[in-house]
């Protein structure tokens, strides 16, 4: 079966590192290989500089980064827990029904698709709780949340954080901002197919963690002893190895590019689109300060028809961008700029390729 | 990081297909791409035909195989539901313990390791089980259990199969056995790396599929719409786009040598397994009547030390064997022919690396 060579400047996957998909092929090895223990261990390392954060169990879930929202929940609610949940998009509303399904009494403080959350309105929502929970990048608004003041104030509370989308694309600095529990994807900045989710827990989060959680696949005290232990280490699932070998080169490109440096192209993709797409006719989206560089939403220009122009950007230029969902399905485009795609050579393509599609419909 | 080039003769994973790694290399596309959906729908079609079943709701979960057993139980189980399992190794205990965790009664009926389980003592541990459940081929110990009977017998009750290590290595007949929920692994005969498990589940199951599981991750009412939908597909969450090209490439190897032939394969190397080792000095482990010819167990010459004998392998010949898990820790050894690894040559080379091995202990 033939497919084709897409730019994928959608919500993720975007395009892969070229070290990444050659890491893909090297030779499959036990997951109790010293060998593999050895490259495991030097992948989590990775993981902690580009989470800025010490924790010693920081490791990717055997999964998508779905299943690492739900390794974040599971492990750490007990029936009846109160979780503050900020909702302004869609992962907002899954960390609700995730923490839902684990048995927490859910408090959604909700802001309007499009618009950041206020800090102190999840502070505020409740004296007491067990957890308080947002996503740092919303990938279906293109908004950034504000995590620092959460940490700061959380008192007793757990901080769970989403950094699907913010991991390698913006600033994410989970010890300083005192994040308790967070969790990526691979297929969003950090450049690598979808498949694992990056997940880091601090020893405070730790020390309440769920004897036995309902899920066995996610339970982290077993887990932890395969990726933690000294010496030998304790079969739990056999791990993916060759999206193991994807992460561990994604992550090297990362940090030798520099995670600052990674931060910047990022950052100068993302002011272009917002610069010159506005020229073209579409509307910024999400709220301004608090627009995401790696993903810009925006309205579409009068007579652009949603999926016809999705569409002929796919078939007519070989690039897919992400069409709207919920309540602004039809209406908003989502335009990801994120890891290897992230070059200002992917910008121009893609403005080009729009000032076509919006000549036409005049 | 360099790392060797292993010979995977241990319990999985096992060598992959170069026909799957190629594919692994392909560009990526996004998870609506109909480029992309149609390759799902052909893996998944394929995945019938290796399953020997027509249910519609056939599909890799995005996860390895223990993830596939966790969303076996968690849609079908209800608190206080009667589970039976047959426990003869560490992933009928497994079974035992996932069920448990989704609010199941579970009966266990346990049989000696080593030993196969008698299907009639399934079938009478409880009048009105909601869920049979066994493993088919017990990685932990070689042992194949018989399944048919239990289809034919079963009544009321949801028959759930673990196959991760017999499908594709031995016959698996889901329609003709009456199988109503079965999952499997990649990374063991079917010659593709760790990261999926290919699930399956009949329509009768389907009819009692648990409203809103415990897992969103794993919740088959909102899969389904992702994976069997017609026309549009509702995203549920993004699909780990490299390994299914890896995946849709490893069972068109399968399918292309023929399913039979793949078995034949299978059969001849473990006969050859089976003949020799005991010529050499290690003793056939696994009930006779009942070893898989994928995973051959056996116990040690006198004088053979476990660990170290299994790192001369490794470090030596570059061999991988697996060592014995729970009570026959030390004890026995698993020796795994599977996928691209099952090839006669790979059994003269490990036959002859033993015969040094155990000729140097004298």
């Amino acid at each position: 079966m033939i497919h084709s060579d897409r730019i994928l400047m959608g919500p993720g996957p975007s395009n892969p590192y070229p070290e990444v998909i050659e890491a893909l092929t090297r030779p499959v090895l036990g997951h109790l290989d010293p060998e593999f223990i050895s490259l495991l261990d030097e992948t989590n390392e990775r993981l902690r500089t580009v989470w800025r954060t010490s924790n010693l169990l920081t490791f990717p879930i055997s999964a998508t980064g779905s299943a690492g929202m739900e390794a974040a929940f599971v492990n750490f609610v007990q029936t009846g827990d109160v979780v503050v949940v900020g909702v302004n998009g869609v992962f907002g509303n899954r960390m609700c029904d995730v923490a839902a399904r684990a048995g927490a009494t859910v408090i959604p403080v909700e802001a309007e698709w499009g618009q950041a959350i206020d800090p102190q309105r999840l502070l505020d929502a409740h004296p007491n709780p067990q957890i308080i929970a947002v996503v740092h990048a919303e990938t279906s608004t293109g908004v950034r949340n504000d995590i620092a003041p959460l940490g700061a104030n959380k008192g007793g509370a757990l901080l769970v954080v989403d950094c699907v989308t913010s991991l390698g694309g913006i600033p994410v600095l989970i010890d300083d901002w005192n994040v308790d529990i967070a969790y990526s994807g691979t297929q969003k900045c950090l450049g690598i197919p979808p498949g694992l989710a990056p997940l880091t827990v601090s020893e405070r989060a730790m020390e309440r963690v769920v004897p036995t959680p309902q899920s066995w696949y996610l339970d982290l005290n077993m887990i932890k002893d395969y990726v933690t232990g000294d010496g030998t280490r304790a079969y739990h699932h056999t791990a993916p190895i060759s999206m193991l070998y994807g992460l561990h080169a994604g992550l090297g490109v990362v940090l030798e590019e520099g995670l600052d440096q990674a931060w910047e192209r990022h950052r100068l993709c993302g002011d272009e689109l917002h610069r010159r797409l506005p020229e073209i006719g579409f509307g910024l989206w999400a709220q301004q300060g608090h627009r995401l560089p790696e993903l810009t939403t925006v309205t579409l220009p009068e007579g652009l028809d949603d999926v016809e122009g999705r569409r002929t950007l796919l078939e007519r230029y070989g690039i897919e961008v992400g069409g709207g969902l919920g309540p602004v399905a039809g209406k908003v485009w989502r335009i990801g700029c994120m890891g290897h795609t992230a070059r200002m050579r992917n910008v121009k393509m893609l403005l080009g390729a729009l000032e076509d599609l919006v000549t036409a419909t005049r």
